[in-house]
């Protein structure tokens, strides 16, 4: 599988069930959410908006999509967060048939612009990093089925590699895309 | 990494925080276990019991090794599950660098013998797959550090390959082992 067919396979609408593992404390957060995932068009002023941001403005960009989320997270409600809505741009550049970069209007840990680098294992796994500020994410997909998408998330202290939390998301697409 | 590699960093006692996620019910269930894994001898009784049962009895068991597990679910707390405990013996059988079987004294979802092949990416996941009776188990098990590895599940139904639940551990090892 590569970036084209992930992305193309990606596309839809999707019921997130997502735990949050954080490990000193032994705390699990349970959050549902709704992720839709839409192909852009490469003229899109908001993929030409990020790409000239970037440092890659010379760069084709190859594979815009964006993600819109909504979640409802029983941690979120006692703390009273309400960042539970959000989207993001995000435009892949290959850099070889099974590598390349994202970037990403703004990062899920942190709010800012960020790259990230994927790969793919040999059984069509995408294995994508990213370094925000503080921390730097290992995020795994890989599709159980046509209609499931597994995540797995590593976030590491960027200080200290300490790994200060992991999570799973089962993502279901919703019957009436597929 | 090949098996020999993958037990010997198993070797030791976990805290593992897992949390299975019914699809189909948006069911969260959360369990916090403790983990011992130890090497056996290849003399040990219990080893050469299990060969004898299955159709590998005139395999070398290479790689013996025991889990022994205690639990605490909030599921099975509700449900008034007691088999919270209990321990298996496995024997890894390599049929070539990077594949093999395993050969389990129970299995995880059946309590009967079970037989897994396993394979390893180009990352050192290992992938076990499982067939028991009515369900079909595909577990990948990767190393976030030496002291942290990660556990993702996928159970199938084993006649219409539908995705019954999916899990996901993180196990922590305890610090006066490492």
């Amino acid at each position: 599988m590569g970036i084209e067919d992930f992305i193309s396979n990606s596309v839809g609408t999707w019921i997130s069930m997502r735990t949050g593992h954080s490990l000193a404390f032994k705390h699990f957060e349970e959050v549902v959410s709704t992720l839709r995932i839409n192909l852009l068009n490469k003229n899109d002023l908001r993929v030409n908006i990020l790409l000239d941001k970037s440092e890659y403005s010379n760069r084709k960009a190859n594979h815009p999509f964006e993600i819109i989320w909504e979640s409802e997270s029983d941690w979120e409600q006692k703390e009273n967060n309400t960042e539970s809505k959000g989207s993001c741009v995000l435009i892949a550049i290959s850099t070889s048939d099974n590598e390349g970069i994202f970037i990403r209007s703004q990062g899920y840990t942190e709010k800012i612009l960020a790259l990230s680098n994927y790969y793919f294992l040999d059984d069509g796994t995408i294995v994508i990093t990213t370094d925000y500020e503080q921390t730097t994410a290992e995020e795994r997909i890989w599709f159980a089925s046509r209609n499931v998408r597994c995540r797995a998330s590593i976030i590491r202290s960027l200080n200290t590699k300490g790994i200060l939390q992991t999570s799973f998301a089962s993502e279901i697409r919703k019957i009436s895309e597929s």
